[in-house]
C-alpha cells in the first residue's frame, strides 16, 4: 500500500480546488509535513522469539469491537472525492470492520450515511454552532440515527488560514451542500467560503462545561477531539469525556502546533487510563499504527488516505486503504513480536 | 499574508543595491537565516476548551496602549523603499495603532517623521556618535519632537561586514541623505559607505554608564537594543534601562550570533520582570509573535517585512503588513486558547 | 575500496529483478538508509602516540581464528549474482581467511558449498520451517557437512513487504532453485514469490525453547540472528545461545526498526560478556568495523557489498571486497592507535 | 574575505592533481566537511556595553608575540601552488606578523625558507622517519636554522587513504622535490606516491618517550600535533610537551574522526593550563577564531585557505588571507565585546 503513490494518482483525478482543500493546511504547512515526519522519526525496537503464528489486529473502541485499531477520521465534503460521498465511506468502513466518524460538515446527511450501512458502528463529529438550539437538534438527530458516540471537536473556535483555499476562494461546487446544515457554502470572491461560514456560525466559547451540556442532551459517550496537552486532556476527562483524540486537525488549524505523535505521550500519561486516548495526523503505514499504540493510543484515525482511495476507486478504493493498513499492521505486529494490539508496550519505541 | 511572496515582489521593484542593503546580512548570512528558522523550529502546545469568542491583540508597551504587540523596528534609509520614506511608515504605524521606532539614520528628519503622524507614539533609536555634543543635541531634538522613549543601540561599535554592500560599494543615491545627520554618505569605490561612516563617527566605547548619561539628558525612558545575554541585560537594567530589546540586528552585525528566539529565554529570566523585554529578528507570522510572548517578550519588532510592504505598496503596503500580522496573531491567540497577549504563558512552547 | 561505486557498477551488470532483490528493503526503505547513516553519524576519537608498527586485523569468532573481524553474512540466491553462486563466495571467504554464513535459501546446496572450500570454517544459517522433521534433517545435513555453528534467524516469522519484489513479482529465474530445499520458488503473478513461500513454510512460533531444541539435535553452538534489544538478547543467552547477532535483516523486514549500530550498545551491555555479540547492516568502511568493535561487537557481518563484488568480478570480486575491508580496517586500527581488534574500546566513539 | 570564492578561483588556476591533493581528504571526506561545519554549528553570545574602541588581535604563542592568533599550518608541497613555494609563505607570514610552521615535506629546504624571512619566527614540523639518524640530523638542521620550536606530528603512523590522490596516482611533478628529504617522490602507477613514501619511511612506533628523545636532541620546545583526546593530551604534556595542537590533519587521515572544534573542549580541560593548546581544521572566518579561543585555544592554524591565496596571488595572496582574517577577527572581537584575545571566555559559546 503505497499511499504516497495513491495521493499522486488522486491528484490527477480531483479538481485542483478539491485536491487543495483535502491536501492543504494552515499557513506554511509546517505542521502538515511534521505530522508525517514525526512518525518516521521514531524507531522501533522489535521483540523476537515470541510466538506470532496467530496475529490479530482486532480490538475494541469504547467497547465496540473493530477489526483494526484504525478508525475513519471525520472529514468534510467527501462528495468532492466520489459521487456517493460519505455513504461510500460508510459502506467501506463497514466492510473493513471499523468505525466511521461522520462530520457535521458531511455532504450526505447523517441519516443517509446511517442508512448506507445500517449495522455498522458510527460516531458523530460535532461542531457546536452559536445557534445552540440547532446544535441540540443536530445532536438528537445523530442519536436517533443510531450514532454511538459524539466526537466534540474543540480545536476550531475559528478556522485556520489555509492559503490554498483562500487563493482558490474555495466553496462547494454546484450541486453539493453541507447536508446536515441544509445549505451550501456562500460564494466568495477572495476567501475560503468555509472560513467565512465558521466565523459566522461556529461557537468560539466552548469550555469543559459544554461536555456536561452535551452529555445531558443524549445518552451517548462524548469524545473530545483536538487535544494536544496533558492538562487539557485531564480537564476534559474530569468533565466526563469518555475519550480524548490527540489531533492538530491535520495541520489545518494552528501551523506550528506540535504533531500528534509528539503530543501523545504527554496526553496518555495525564489521562492515565481514565479514558481512551486516540491520535490522528500523518499515519501512513502499519508501523505508524504500532508506534501510536506504543505511545498510548487505543487506536488511530486516518483521514486523507481514505480521500485518495475514494477519489481513485470510490467505495472500493477506501476499502483497499483500510485493508492495506490492516495487512501492514498485522505484518508489523508479527515482526514486533506483539501478536495483538494489547501486547504493544511503550518500550517498543527507541528512546 | 505571505511575506515570502511579498519579499519576492519587492525584489523586482527595488534596485539591486537597495534590495541587497535591506535583505543582506553579515558574512555568510548564517544568522540572517537562523533568525527565521529559530521561530519555525519551535512547536506550540495550544490550549482548547477555553472561551476565545472575544480575542484582543491589544496590549501596552512602556505603558502606551498599542493595538498589537508588534512594533516597527528602527530601520535606516526608508526612502530607498518609497519616496515618502519614514513619513509613510509613521502614518502606517499610526493607522495600525502601534509604535514606530525611528532610526538615527532615517532619510526623513525626526521632526518631519513626527509631523507626519503627530498623535502617534514614537520612540527614537539612537546611535551614540563620538561627537557627544552633537549626540546630545540629537537627543534633545527627539525629546522636543515628542518622542516618548530613547532606544539605545548597543550592538554596533563597528559595522558588520556585509558582503552585498561591499560588493555594491553601496552608498545613498543622489537626492537621499541621512536627514538627522544632515549629510549624505560618502561616495566610496570599494566598500560600504555606511561602514566607512560608522568607523569614523560611531562611538565604540559605550558602557552601562552611558545609560545614566542619557537619562540625565532628557526625561525619557531608555531601552537598550542589541542584547543577547542575560548578564548584559541585568547590567542594563541595573543601570536604569526601562526595557531591553533582544536582537542581533537582523543578522547584520555578528554572523553566527545566537538568534533572538534562542536568546530570549535567558534574557527574560535574568530581567525577571524588572523591565520590559522585546525581541526582533525573523518574525514572519502571527504564530511567531505568540512564541515570542510565550518566551517572555512584551512585544516584537518587525523590520524587513515592512520594507517589502513599503516597496510594493507605499504607506498602504506597510499598513497591510501590520494588519496582516494582527489578523494572524488574533487567529493564533484564538487557536492557542489565549484570548489576550497576557494569557500567553511559557508552557505554550513544547520542550 | 569505494563500495558505492561498486554498487553502481553492479547495478549495470545485474538484471533489474536481481538488483532490486539484493538492494531493496521493506516499505519505504527508511531502515535500509538508516543502517548506513547510523555508522556515519558516529565520530571517532583516535589515540595517538601508541606503537602501531605491527597491526593485525586477526581475531577469533567462537574460538575460530579469522584474518579479519568481518564475516560473510548469510544471503539467499547468490547465483543471481554469479553463476557459481555460493560456491564462489565460499572460495572467496576461504581466500580472505574468514567465516562464511551459508543461507538456508542458498542456490547451491550446503554440501556443495562445503565441497567448494573444504578446509574453511563455515556456519549454517537456519530458517526453521513448520515442517520440523525436514528442518531437523537440514540441521543434521549441515552438521554432517562440517558446518561449525548454527545461526538461527529469528526476525522472519513473516517476510517483510518489499515493494520492489512485489512490483517485479520476483521469483527465481529458470534454472535456479533453492538448493537446500530442493525446489524453485513458485511463479507468482502479483507478489513476491519468496513472501508466498515464507507465509506457507516458515515457522512463526519460535521461542527461546527452540534454541534448546536445536542444541539437542546436533553438537554445535547456536547463534541467534536478528536481535535488536538487550532483554531479548539476555533471553537468548539464558536459553543457551553462544552468540547473538544484532541485525534488522538489512532493513528488509521491519521498516523503521532501529539500526544495528544504534541497537548494539544495549545488546552488548545486556549480554555482558556471557556470549559473543555480532552486528550487521550498513557496514561499508573499515572505520565502520572499528566503530562496531568499539560498541561491543566481536565482528561484523557484511552482505550486499559482497553481492556487488560477485556481480562485478565473481569469486575474485568478493575476495577484493574482503581484502579491501581488511586493508581499510588495518589502516583504521593504526590511525586509532589500536593495533589489534582487542585494543578497541568503547571510548573511541565520541559521546 | 570570501574564502569559498577564493577556493573556487584557485581551482581554476591549479592543476587537477594539485587541487585534489590540497583539497582532498580521507575516504568519503566526511571529516573534511565536518571540520568546516562544526564551527558553523556553534552560536556566539556576544557581550555589549563594553568599551571596544581599542581592539587588538595581538597575542603571544609560546612567548613569541604575534599580530594575530592565527598561525600558518604546516603544509607539504607548496611549490605546487606558487613557484616560490614555502619561501613565499615565509615572507607572507612575516609580513602578517605571525608564525609559520614549516613542513618536513616542504618543497623548499628548511634553510632556504629561513633565509627568505630571516627575522620572522618559525617552527619546524617534524615527521619522525624510521631512519632515526637522519631524523636527528633534520632536527639539528632546524635548530641551526633558527627554528624556535618543534612540532611533532603524531597522527600519521600511516598515510590516510585519499581517493583523489590514489585515482590520480599523484606524485610530485618534474622539477619539484621534497627538499628537506633531498629527493622526489617515486613515480607510481596506481597509488599515491606519498602513501608509498610514508609506508616505507615514516615511523609508526612513536610513543610519549619520543617527546623526551626530541627534547634531548636540541634545546627547543616541542609541540605535539594531531591530538583529539584529553587523555592523550595529558600524556603528551606529562612527557614534556610545551603545547598540543588539536587536529585531525585536515580530514586527510582518519575519516570519521571528530572535528577539531568538537574535540577542543575535552583537550583544553585535560591540559588545564599546563601547556598551550592550539587547534586547526575548517577555520574560515574571524568568528571561527573567536570560537576557538572561547573553547580554550591559544591560537588556530590555518592551512588550505593560504594555499588558495598562494595559488591566486602568490606571496601577496597569502598575505591577503592572513590580513583578511586579522580584520575579520578584529571586527568579531569588537562585536563580541572582547577587545583582546585574552578577554574571550568560554561562555561566549551558546550551550
Amino acid at each position: 500500500m503505497d499511499l504516497v503513490e495513491l495521493e499522486r494518482r488522486a491528484r490527477t483525478v480531483l479538481t485542483r480546488d478539491a485536491y487543495d482543500y483535502y491536501a492543504g493546511g494552515a499557513d506554511d504547512e509546517v505542521t502538515v509535513a511534521d505530522n508525517v515526519a514525526a512518525w518516521s522519526r521514531l524507531r522501533l525496537r522489535p521483540h523476537v522469539l515470541r510466538d506470532v503464528s496467530a496475529v490479530t489486529t482486532a480490538t475494541t473502541v469504547l467497547g465496540t469491537p473493530v477489526e483494526l485499531p484504525v478508525l475513519v477520521a471525520p472529514m468534510a465534503y467527501q462528495r468532492l472525492a466520489t459521487d456517493a460521498g460519505e455513504a461510500a465511506t460508510a459502506r467501506a468502513a463497514a466492510a473493513a470492520g471499523t468505525v466511521m466518524l461522520v462530520s457535521t460538515l458531511a455532504t450526505v446527511s447523517l441519516e443517509d450515511v446511517a442508512a448506507a450501512a445500517p449495522q455498522a458502528p458510527r460516531w458523530f463529529q460535532l461542531y457546536v454552532h452559536r445557534d445552540r438550539g440547532w446544535t441540540e437538534e443536530l445532536v438528537r438527530r445523530a442519536a436517533a440515527a443510531g450514532y454511538r458516540a459524539l466526537v466534540l471537536t474543540v480545536d476550531l473556535p475559528v478556522l485556520g488560514y489555509r492559503p490554498r483555499d483562500e487563493r482558490n476562494a474555495f466553496s462547494l461546487p454546484d450541486g453539493l451542500e453541507m447536508a446536515n446544515v441544509g445549505r451550501t457554502t456562500a460564494d466568495t470572491e477572495d476567501m475560503s467560503a468555509l472560513r467565512l461560514y465558521a466565523s459566522q456560525e461556529m461557537d468560539a466559547a466552548l469550555t469543559p462545561a459544554d461536555i456536561d451540556w452535551l452529555r445531558g442532551l443524549v445518552d451517548l459517550p462524548v469524545l473530545v477531539k483536538g487535544v494536544l496537552r496533558g492538562d487539557d486532556a485531564r480537564l476534559a476527562v474530569d468533565a466526563g469525556a469518555a475519550g480524548v483524540i490527540v489531533s492538530n486537525h491535520g495541520g489545518r488549524q494552528l501551523d506550528g502546533a506540535v504533531s500528534g505523535a509528539d503530543a501523545l505521550p504527554d496526553v496518555a500519561a495525564a489521562v492515565a487510563g481514565r479514558a481512551e486516548v486516540y491520535v490522528d495526523g500523518g499515519v501512513r503505514r502499519g508501523t505508524d499504527v504500532v508506534k501510536a499504540l506504543a505511545l498510548g493510543a487505543r487506536a488511530v484515525l486516518v483521514g486523507r488516505p481514505l480521500l485518495w482511495g475514494l477519489a481513485c476507486g470510490g467505495e472500493q478504493g477506501a476499502v483497499d486503504v483500510l485493508d492495506g493498513l490492516r495487512a501492514e499492521l498485522a505484518r508489523a505486529l508479527a515482526l514486533c513480536g506483539t501478536p495483538t494490539p494489547d501486547d504493544v508496550t511503550r518500550d517498543l519505541i527507541a528512546p
